[in-house]
């Protein structure tokens, strides 16, 4: 019965594109290992052309999709369900960039393009493509734009969605929408491009984009402070903002026990401060500085000296050079490796206003020590954009995966249930998958719900793009 | 058979906020008096509530509605239309600033907000609140997103899109999405608060925002630049750019004709070098600098020498003070109104990626100089956005008004052909309104037209909110 069809997606995207048997893992695991489907058939069109047809196909035949770029998503969004009757359709062939042009500050690229591709690419041009994220060497930016993904740049440059001035997309019907004009303003009619942005799929299939890059700094300083307290952190930052301006590119916090379990885990990474038990918190800072080196270290110091004076940094140390820099980045980005090595643990992607952010760890650490006694709290994350990655680690004696299996619910209750009271966000840049499917249900606005079932409803009537995720499946 | 349902209007924003008698002239004619409409009533409820029972009274009546605020537009989107049967829902009652938070660097506002007080409120908070237009004075912020209005600070910090963190919205069926948790990551399903902005109040009622503030610079300085031709006034935004990175605050290309308009009808604006000859554009640059004034002198400066070296700037000038900078600006912001002193023109107000300008301006100068002898352009714009307020003036010698009647779908046709030619938008900033229904309709993808009936079909299914704006009526 399905035969015919698996032939003429076949005869669509060639057949060595169309897998439906061996080990498909890589396509049908999620990345995190949570969740495994069973896809009908692995499809990997070669051109926008291709990727309509096969959606027309699919909607013809009543078949839904599955879009998916790098699988590195963290809510299980990118994979197909256990039924074995849905199309994954993998974007990376469609991955040339079509274009870099450094005079309109911009390059269009298909979105199977792994992200640190078009960072080089926009390296190559003298140019900035600003978006950075732990992925980024397998992740694409067709996933980076369905997703909104956040990162570490975002203080500066926003996220992903900021960064698109257009987008190519093959709609439910399998019609091409061709909005890469790549102009930096253009009011005629509603706003379809952020619309398509971190809808995860479930409107149509983002196939291209036109990305907004960016002049290289002429330098970038990274530094590292210790400051005694997450209200400090926050205050630090306020100073970081108003001395450094535009130039304040990247603002991580991190906590004493995450920085331990790198220090534990890696230690030739050699972790500032780790030996000085009255250091709470590591703040990473970046400045990009667009006149010179001198410069961006000059300006640096004066908000160090600043901070010092004002008691929100008890001892600070900057970057001599780009490999001392990178070896700063380093740590930050550990910390999830370390977390794994230290065992199983229960991940959390929040955000709320910065400044409640003291207020929201005082909060919730006390309620989940007191409620789950022994818990560990690995909280780091993107402080200058209110956005923790606020995760819970097992006990350190007794059996992980019971804990997991016993507390991961309840531990996801009493933080969101926090966030919520605290006005935040249960997803701020990993986006809802299906993973969070319920969350959403509960914890977003049931008049905005309602207008985003209207949105699915008019765009993808059939329902069969990406179903489940995001909304239920109807 | 309507008093009923004027006296339920009554009921609800009180009886002396539904006005049916008198000159309503403010809100039935538009800005450029290109248009004049007549309502049912002009109600002005007093908070968000009041709107919400205004709509569901609609709703239920079966009435549509008309959202105004400033009533500034430019494109015929804000009045009520002929026939006397539209409510016209005015939001300048709801002008409350709900709060200003220095911590989190943003300030919830209601619609009715004038954005000129907007700015001040900032100020006083020692921030910046950077959208800054012509019509700042009068214009409402809800207005400003609802046509998610440009002005000359996008270069720097983007459209009101951009600068809007979070939406409450009245829905066409009366309900209060309340979206202003004023987070800068929230992934939590469909973008919702973009679909909004830029949709000219046909698909639901914005009543308040969350907006962005930044660091005030710590100086801001003015420069204005003789070049020899738009070419080289790309290639100067260009050098901009690097030299300057996010200090560029302000890019604006003005022609010779248009300068010749200020010296004519305002000489005591004393334009800068407009006796030379040879000097056919000027450009007005802004450096905002959260350093120093000094700093901003020297970079500033640096960035002209190199002009200089490059051939692209002739002349230049540095305001020597706020007042010098101001009558800098004041020169740029007066082209309008001595355009409108000189006599009938048309406008447009166009985009094309930045590096095809040049190209473009001299394809459609020659091409309406050769159609229509006699004609003048009046060129300037945002050249940092690439957008151009490039209109047509009415030749010197001849009857204005027989020119426009005669020439106006002529002069339009020529123009947005070449636009479209030049892979443009003939809508950059103003919008769609009534004004440009027609050219949405022939310059928009078809694709995307399809997703945009779908999506008011879906949210707005009764058709009443601003009908025959943005798109046509059903």
């Amino acid at each position: 019965m399905t035969q015919p069809f698996i032939d003429q997606l076949r005869a669509i995207v060639g057949a060595p594109h169309v897998l439906t048997e061996g080990d498909l893992t890589a396509w049908e695991q999620d990345w995190r290992r949570r969740s495994r489907g069973k896809a009908l058939a692995v499809v990997r069109p070669g051109n926008t052309a291709e990727v309509a047809a096969v959606v027309k196909a699919c909607a013809a035949n009543g078949t839904a999709l599955v879009p998916q770029g790098g699988n590195t998503g963290l809510a299980v969004g990118s994979i197909p369900d256990a039924t074995g009757t849905q199309v994954l359709l993998s974007l990376t062939r469609l991955n040339a960039v079509r274009s870099v042009d450094t005079d309109n500050l911009t390059m269009t690229v298909e979105a199977g393009c792994i992200l640190q591709n078009l960072q080089e690419a926009a390296e190559k041009a003298g140019l900035l493509f600003p978006l950075s994220l732990a992925a980024e060497g397998s992740c694409t930016i067709g996933g980076n734009l369905a997703t909104n993904a956040g990162g570490t740049q975002v203080v500066r440059y926003g996220n992903t969605r900021d960064l698109c001035l257009g987008l190519e997309v093959v709609t439910p019907h399998g019609e091409v929408w061709d909005g890469l004009k790549g102009l930096r303003k253009d009011n005629t009619g509603y706003d379809l491009r952020d619309l398509f942005i971190g809808s995860e799929g479930t409107l149509g299939i983002i196939t291209a984009a036109t990305m907004k890059l960016y002049p290289q700094p002429a330098a970038s300083l990274t530094a590292w402070a210790a400051v005694p307290s997450m209200a400090h952190a926050v205050q630090l930052l306020a100073l970081a903002h108003k001395h450094l301006g535009a130039g304040l590119t990247g603002f991580e916090v991190m906590g004493r026990f995450a920085l331990s379990l790198v220090a534990k885990h890696m230690p030739q990474l050699r972790v500032p401060f780790i030996d000085q038990d009255d250091v709470p918190y590591g703040v990473l800072l970046e400045n990009s500085d667009s006149e010179s080196e001198e410069h961006a270290r000059a300006r640096f110091e004066a908000l160090l000296e600043t901070a010092f004076d004002a008691g929100c940094v008890q001892d600070a140390v900057v970057a001599e050079n780009i490999a001392q820099a990178h070896q700063l980045w380093h740590i930050r980005e550990n910390i999830p490796l370390a977390q794994a090595e230290e065992g199983l643990n229960i991940k959390h992607d929040i955000s709320v206003q910065i400044p409640r952010i003291p207020a929201f760890v005082e909060y919730a650490d006390a309620l989940l020590q007191r409620e789950i006694p022994g818990v560990r709290l690995v909280n780091f994350g993107h402080l200058g954009d209110g956005n923790l990655h606020y995760n819970v680690q097992a006990p350190a004696d007794g059996d992980p995966k019971a804990f997991l299996r016993e507390q991961e619910d309840r531990v996801n209750h009493l933080v969101y249930e926090a966030v919520a009271q605290f006005g935040g966000s249960f997803s701020a840049e990993h986006g809802v998958g299906e993973l969070k499917v319920d969350k959403l249900q509960k914890y977003q606005s049931p008049v905005a719900l309602s207008m985003m079932r209207a949105i699915k409803g008019a765009l993808d009537p059939q329902g069969l793009m990406n179903p489940g995720r995001v909304l239920p499946a109807v």
